[in-house]
């Protein structure tokens, strides 16, 4: 490869960035194989170690991956969600553009433990319905969500179709809880055996694990949820300002 | 253990509670050995399996860990820190009333990649300001940070102490560079060699990362930091609103 613009990046960092910007833009499309190494030697004009430097690079920053027996494929790009307002999984995924379904796993009424009593701020042991559902975008499973509501209202939702109806429209259109703000604690994980097999992951895989209590008016939490988001599919976003108290007043 | 109050949870959930809270109050400091087995059977009047039980869901919910041959200890809860706007760590380890310092591992002039480019604005491969260190919370590693500066700037950052100087401070103070915003990309992510041995954790660990571009004046990127954060120690916390587009106009 010539470096006619006195380029300073190594070599591999430029076959790196080219490859990196095809599979960016599409070109090379997620899911697709690499070419094979000899025709990115010939294409690029540089050195088998430097072609697998630059693969070895690639893989570190997830833009492919090796596939055991079959060779190295585009991955498919980490979504990036908004995390600016509260919404719900079929709301940010109308956002992406991709299609969102569930998958009821169990639903049932249980004491409340100590962390869904104090979200639910409710004493410990009242009874309370717990929903577990995977989420999936366009088919692929995302999130393994617990879903843990208050008896009287959590009964109810329990009785619909929560397959085709996400249960913030329930709250919000059939049962006049008006959703009006939510906590949230965010978290790395590692993927547990459950959320493992939920997720169609590995165990040890990396979790995003949102906790999420949301409140209706008379600041009463209504919802507590305990999302587990794949690690590898998605980032989340948001702007922060500086305090006031951190801005120098003067110049 | 009697059950006077009718309470619904099985015995050692009733169990666990106890402790959890004796944990959460600091009746038993993190670091202390849990009482052994038989001691427990004596004080609830529970069976060993209960107690046994009892033990693998504290293990579970992160209130103890076993240490191999020495017996159960209580874990450090873990940090919680708000992220609702734009702080330093130092500061953030001020409001939590811990001892923030840090340890330098390098810090150089680097051709900037495809996304130290992209999010400092600035040409692939131009010349950037590359520092990294280790920060420690009372001693204890927390993050690991890779720090990106223009090179006017950063040039003159890599001369201050910054084992004593936090480069916030040295940005707004110093060099006149006042910090207004900052965009956040949140992930979470696994530790490779060189986040698990600048932390002091096992390759595997989960990491919580978070990529921060800080923005001046004139909406000037000015600083892009990788901070990675030991995901066994800390949460980020925060609260959003429902969306005005959301929230029913009737009742």
């Amino acid at each position: 490869m010539s470096d006619p613009s006195g380029n300073r990046l190594p070599l591999y960092s430029q076959v790196e960035d080219a490859l990196a910007a095809r599979i960016a833009s599409g070109e090379l499309p997620s899911g697709c194989q690499l070419p094979p190494e000899e025709s990115l030697v010939g294409e690029f004009n540089v050195s088998r170690t430097t072609i697998r430097t630059t693969i070895q690079n690639l893989i570190r920053r997830g833009f492919v991956e090796i596939r055991r027996g079959k060779g190295t494929f585009v991955v498919q790009p980490k979504i990036v969600q908004e995390l600016t307002e509260l919404t719900g999984f079929v709301e940010d995924m109308q956002v992406l553009g991709s299609h969102a379904t569930a998958r009821v796993l169990d639903k049932n009424v249980v004491p409340a433990s100590v962390s869904v009593a104090r979200h639910l701020a409710l004493p410990l042991g009242t009874p309370i319905v717990q929903i577990r559902r995977v989420r999936l975008a366009d088919g692929v499973p995302l999130s393994f969500d617990e879903t843990y509501l208050p008896e009287e209202l959590g009964r109810k939702v329990m009785e619909d179709d929560l397959e085709s109806e996400p249960i913030f429209s329930l709250l919000e259109q059939r049962y006049g809880t008006p959703l009006l703000e939510a906590e949230y604690l965010l978290e790395a994980s590692i993927a547990d055996a459950d959320v493992a097999t939920a997720l169609a992951v590995s165990v040890g895989s990396p979790i995003f694990l949102i906790e999420r209590t949301s409140y209706s008016t008379n600041r009463q939490p209504v919802d507590y949820e305990k999302l587990h988001y794949r690690g590898d599919c998605i980032r989340f976003k948001t702007r922060l300002a500086r305090g006031a108290s951190k801005r120098p007043t003067g110049a």
